[in-house]
């Protein structure tokens, strides 16, 4: 039974001990882990996170380079000498079929390392929303929903998504558990904005990760990463290893 | 102009820095800002808040004892020696009226000491709603709402409050103005949640503080603190003497 469901706001109210002994989701929904669900669910064999460009292409260099992509952004655009950037859209199966993704972004790496102390470390996006909400269900562990932030900054996706979730729980679970109130604020946000399909994009657009998208030119990749349930990937991260598979 | 308004959902996001050149407005809804709302509307003197109990009593040693009420919890109750508790409703005319009010609790406290190098520093809560509202767009500054939580966490009923003033300053102002992401997570939140009276009365009971003081039996505390605009008082935190009078 699931006991509890909390919500951070940012990483920065985590208390690593206090996650032991419980299921974290991490999101950054716009767009590192709308991207990484993306890339699990078409074929991809494994997404290693890293947190600096330079590590990341470290490991490149340890590995047969024609299994590996080197992905990421930073300042939401290409790493020079990377394959992809951060637009899920990228992440086709025909080009991560079976090969390992090395994937650096600034805010969504950073949540998942301070979620490294959990029992069970799963990405969340709104492109797989029911399956990480019924995963984070079985673990029948409490819930900390994670939510990446942007800088530091509470970024209004991520809380939107974090919502979702929280109320994908909800509907989903037999028993009561107990809400936190960051968690019930999160639920009523969303709640309040998803009256409607256009409204939970309309949100997406006005909150600080998608105003900095639609100054880029990527509508496309907000109007992806708002669309629900495209995929059953649930992808967990392993810190030990470092790697992220699906459950 | 009002050129941009924020919501802290604890005081631990507070960078005193960040507050140089802007307006803040401190609340602990239940009930230090609603207690010193009363306080000041219904003819104290002044309020000098201290972080501990000893300071409370020391500061009243070095005064005329006539002149001066002790107030203020903990754990929500009266402190052995002093002459109030916490509850809005002991602080009548006839008591308060031309008293220094020498005022402990534990997390509003807190949040106006983080406040101190804000240039405007008021105190919010839903009876001064409107007056608050109106006060903070005069300063012509940013605003920065500081939401008190509760040792640490997010407390749902202060971001209910700081929605609720950042809402009524949106409908007072002519001019546009930049919401941060938290601030229109807190307004939407409220509005959600106030579609009726009972609607909010019913979250504020929800709350983690609104929870903790129906344990101890307060109900007519919660009922009074979610009453809208019953004063036009606002409380000003002046640091550099440790006194709040009104505005």
């Amino acid at each position: 039974m699931t006991t509890s469901i909390h919500v951070h706001f940012t990483p920065a109210s985590i208390d690593p001990e206090a996650l032991r002994g419980c299921t974290t989701v991490a999101i950054d929904v716009l767009r590192a882990s709308t991207t990484i669900v993306h890339a699990l669910a078409v074929g991809a064999r494994e997404v290693i996170p890293t947190l600096e460009v330079e590590q990341a292409l470290q490991r490149a260099s340890r590995s047969d380079r024609s299994s590996i992509l080197l992905g990421g952004e930073r300042h939401g655009k290409l790493i020079p000498g990377f394959d992809l950037d951060n637009s899920p859209l990228n992440y086709t199966p025909e080009i991560v079929r079976d090969k390992t993704v090395i994937f650096t972004t600034t805010n969504g790496t950073r949540a998942l390392a301070k979620c490294a102390s959990a029992d069970v470390i799963l990405i969340g996006a709104m492109v797989n929303l029911n399956a990480v909400a019924r995963a984070a269900l079985k673990s029948m562990l409490p819930v900390q929903l994670v939510c990446a932030g942007t800088d530091g900054e509470i970024s209004a996706e991520d809380v939107l998504t974090a919502g979702a979730i929280a109320h994908e729980i909800q509907q989903l679970s037999q028993s009561e558990f107990q809400w936190t109130d960051s968690a019930m604020i999160a639920r009523d946000y969303f709640i309040a904005n998803s009256r409607t399909s256009d409204s939970l994009y309309a949100a997406f657009c006005e909150s600080r990760g998608g105003r900095n998208l639609l100054e880029l030119g990527y509508e496309r990749d907000i109007a992806r990463s708002v669309t629900r349930d495209l995929f059953e990937a649930v992808p967990m991260f392993h810190p030990e290893s470092g790697v992220i598979t699906l459950t």
